[in-house]
């Protein structure tokens, strides 16, 4: 498979994240990290919502982290996203945390949307998550027996 | 009605709920006013799982807090929950939350456990939250007539 | 003071903010209140975040809040803010969430930014938050003495 | 260094921790993780509080997880804690999360407080986080220079 695009988006963090640290505090990238599956999914023309409808889940196994810098209380944030292994039962998501210039709490400019080949911004966290599709029964399932379409369109975005 | 004991619960105010002024964020105060809820209706001698295992849910359809003083992380709280009201549909609960001494991070006396005619302790927030019954497709019913027996508890400690 | 205007500000339900009954767990609807006044603020043409490193913080001191509907995972939600009382120590936000049309998990149109007359989308909870200026010893101080400028700045956008 | 013992202590998994899988969201098992050495150092006689007070902090800055079960609404919970590496610099905590027996919301038994050889209960998550001692300007510092007692103390107990 070769090296796929980083799918990006860009939240705020808030109030409620912080610590008294005065950073956020550490398990919220957990929660920005599973926004970018989201959004990573949403990218592809689908919602994990329906996936969720037809009765597939896709629960974390394992994960890893790093952490360079902190974010702090209204930071503008850039989750960025890829997919970097996909199987016929499992799936690997690599994912970034980025902080962008943010001149007097005006953006001074709009980050990239969407898929994008270099990620931006100052690196503050890195991580993947490695996960198995599950049925209803969290019972491991064949995405390409399962969800045919799915597993192409997983494919093609990765 | 009579008025009801307090029914008390001791935690600690954990790191991750505390926000970057230094003080548990506020949010948080709902999630133990539902933690002493959950203990309340265990010491009746019921679970809230079981409840919901019989089809029967108990969401927050209004509420009000108070905030006399922010608690701390790792300061020990004890939760004090009690049933103000209970009607076939509805029923309110009133919440404290309260601080207390704790000289080195080693608790001094042991808090009183389950129910309390007074609470004791530094009063950090009040509040109260009003309930009503649902079945699984979050229809109101009336307690009296789907679980008799709960309803009969319910009033028997309130 | 005549009636203000709300102020709009987007967001997804996330994942994290589910609980077991398939929606959002309700202590989450107050971290977005807090992120409709950072918005709200920021709307202004200032920053909380601005307003901290001045020395001033404005604690919640009470709450209301009335839930009609939960919102549900991946929800589009519009978080609406206002002003309705400022006082020269004390300051009351009223706060709607409200549900809009998103078909296919794409948004079919897009929500009024900024400043509205008029809330749209199905209403969800209402609620009020009651604050005060305080310094960073926690004392309460009068805004229109310790920062004038920020007084007048609310004013007139309330 | 010899195999260190584990720290246990015990929780309630919460309400507002669980999502829409009906689980414990994965994010809140590194704040369980946080509890445990929480308390693992209140175990040795200290508190965490106090080293913070003393200009000493200990942010994360690596960490794995390996999810084999999830806890759900109400399971009586085993925080193990210990402490597998201790530098002049920095410390590993290793952590496992554990599920005890609880016939019909009744603890059927009372797990075993603080350090303990074998770990009990049905094992649901293991993880560990890689921290640096840093001062209040999150600068790294030698533990053993800034706080000998302190770092004493840890190699005793680890």
């Amino acid at each position: 498979m070769r090296q796929s695009l980083w799918y990006s988006h860009e939240i705020r963090a808030r109030y409620q994240e912080t610590d008294q640290m005065g950073v956020v505090y550490h398990s919220n990238y957990l929660n920005w990290f599973e926004i970018g599956r989201t959004e990573w999914i949403r990218g592809m023309g689908m919602t994990y919502r329906q996936i969720e409808e037809r009765g597939l889940f896709l629960p974390v196994v394992e994960l890893e982290m790093k952490f360079n810098q902190p974010a702090r209380y209204d930071d503008r944030i850039v989750i960025y996203t890829r997919v970097a292994e996909c199987g016929h039962v499992r799936i690997r998501f690599e994912s970034q945390i980025r902080r962008l210039d943010d001149a007097d709490g005006q953006p001074s400019h709009q980050a990239a949307k969407g898929p994008v080949a270099e990620p931006e911004g100052e690196l503050l966290v890195t991580g993947q998550t490695k996960h198995v599709w599950v049925n209803s029964s969290w019972k491991p399932v064949r995405l390409d027996k399962e969800a045919p379409d799915l597993f192409r369109l997983i494919l093609q975005n990765s």
